[in-house]
């Protein structure tokens, strides 16, 4: 099967207008257009325009409300409960996030805990802003289950994503993190594209090992160091479900199968002002230090380079900002024909 | 070699008088020696009593100071910046995480960032005095290398924990993980009672996989999920080390071969005040029912209950209450000639 290279501007503005033939605003359209394009040029294709289909569909069933909206419910200095009103995650997540910087900018910290949202795409989106405004950027969401507390084998957290970003002299440092060895995103993406899993990324819904991923999509993935992933789960639950307000673990709503109730999806993002503590230039001017010391260690057999958390996708997001980004035959595919369901000319 | 049952207050008091002997005020000896015991009574006797001697040795070089102080070197609603004055770190913990309660019950959340400090035993110690207060506790720190950069074999980044506490109906959930396969703490605890370790634990310093204790001491752990683990402990070290102005990574003090320079240790608090998001019993309700629920999930075959993070240690520090704590022949007779050396009554 063959590949296809896609214009950036291209892709986002090809998937905007999507969107918007499902009433959603232009300027929101762009927002989540960005996010989608931005994870496929950061090679992080599971969460990239394959989504724009099941995003279609949900905006189409009227699960998911078109125009965004928010409530805040509550609100201190540093804190801010905010019902997320069914709107699109991607919108919410940009603009809980600016909220946030706008508070630690003021306070020093803030958190923002959101309920009713629906799936965000990449926690690190959000991070990352707040180090593009020289603030730590942090944001999790929870999601439907798919670990298994340890012990068990029948999965009761999502891989409930920790980002966690930093300013540094160029683009930030970003680590973002599912508690698994793999993000179920990857098993899923498998299953479109045909291909096996390796054995240890998932286990079927009766807890045998596995390589097919469609058995693994139906199973659990996964926690990375054991009963320590599934803490790290089940803590990223309790502050974006427990503490927003949103549902938890089994409550939450199904994103692929159903288009009835809402997901009641929670997340939580925090930015701490780093001038706030210490001097923002001195900060980067440490993180440089750091980052070369890292860069400079002695390496393993067969490894060419040494990564900080991020670094690999910084570089892929350059070369797609010039080449384009690479979609398989099913995406591409996919997206024609999305193209001519929506009546949306097929540019790409 | 045999074992020693000791009555926890009576343990309690024996290591306050230690840490008297070297200056320390009572009120602040109380709190380090509840400290150490609490870690015995939950069985991470890697943090506990074996630690008394190193504690000891360092305040009677006087390389860390032997009363508590502290310089507010900023402040906001969110935020304070924080200079432990090179004092012990488990009075620090204590002082630092009461102030960001404090705080946090004005503000909805805040974070204390901290510098110049030392070794401040587990970080759920202080992460579970904000659950107990109704808050969602996190509490991280830095510590000198003992992991890899994933593609080195060089350590650079410490065992930096993440703690991260919630309350329940009785005692709180508490997530407190080193980002390794195991804690340094435990391979140190092997080499002092001349026990193995298992393969997978750590790597010798030119890389290659060991079961002696010793040399896994000067090589490095492994991080949990590989490039995960050591982003999770670098981002640790950004939060602790570069945020607070303390050091980090390699420039980080070592505790146990240098009495000249002190640590500049960095560790963060934080707190989040859950009656600013949603009402707290019904907070407490939903994480009975998520405990509930994982209690009764099925078992894999030869397991016999699903914990909840934490638990295990609040069965033990129940039984240990009552019973008293076990000390190995070794640690108990290094307490037994700490006494003989400071001269306190072996009253253990």
């Amino acid at each position: 099967m063959g590949e296809h290279i896609v214009a950036c501007d291209t892709l986002r503005s090809y998937c905007a207008k999507l969107m918007m033939t499902q009433n959603v605003p232009e300027e929101e359209a762009l927002l989540i257009a960005d996010h989608l394009v931005e994870a496929e040029m950061c090679g992080v294709s599971s969460h990239g325009v394959s989504r724009t289909s099941i995003y279609l569909k949900r905006l189409a069933s009227g699960v998911v409300n078109s125009r965004w909206d928010h409530k805040v419910e509550q609100e201190y200095a540093a804190s801010v409960q905010w019902n997320a009103c069914n709107s699109m995650g991607m919108v919410t997540g940009v603009r809980a996030m600016e909220r946030c910087i706008e508070k630690a900018a003021e306070s020093g910290g803030c958190f923002i805990a959101v309920s009713h949202s629906n799936h965000f795409g990449m926690a690190g989106y959000y991070a990352k802003m707040a180090a593009r405004r020289g603030m730590i950027g942090i944001c999790a969401t929870n999601a439907p289950p798919n670990i298994a507390p340890w012990g068990s084998y029948k999965a009761y957290v999502g891989t409930n994503p920790l980002a966690i970003s930093a300013p540094r002299r160029g683009e930030p440092l970003l680590l973002d993190m599912a508690p698994s060895v793999v993000a179920m995103g990857k098993v899923i993406l498998a299953a479109k594209l045909g291909k096996d899993i390796p054995e240890g990324w998932a286990i079927t819904a009766d807890g045998r090992p596995t390589t097919d991923p469609n058995l693994g999509m139906k199973g659990t993935v996964l926690p990375i160091g054991g009963p320590k992933g599934y803490g790290l789960s089940l803590c990223m639950d309790i502050l974006c479900g427990l503490l927003s307000g949103a549902e938890f673990g089994p409550y939450l709503g199904n994103m692929w199968n159903d288009f009835i109730n809402p997901q009641n999806v929670g997340h939580i993002f925090c930015a701490i002002d780093i001038s706030k503590f210490t001097d923002l230039e001195h900060f980067r001017d440490r993180m440089e230090k750091m980052a070369g010391d890292i860069k400079a260690l002695p390496k393993n057999p067969g490894v060419d380079a040494i990564y900080l958390p991020g670094e690999i996708e910084v570089n892929r997001r350059a070369a797609a900002a010039e080449q384009g980004v690479v979609l398989s035959q099913v995406v591409y595919q996919e997206l024609v024909e999305l193209g001519e369901t929506y009546g949306v000319a097929p540019e790409i």
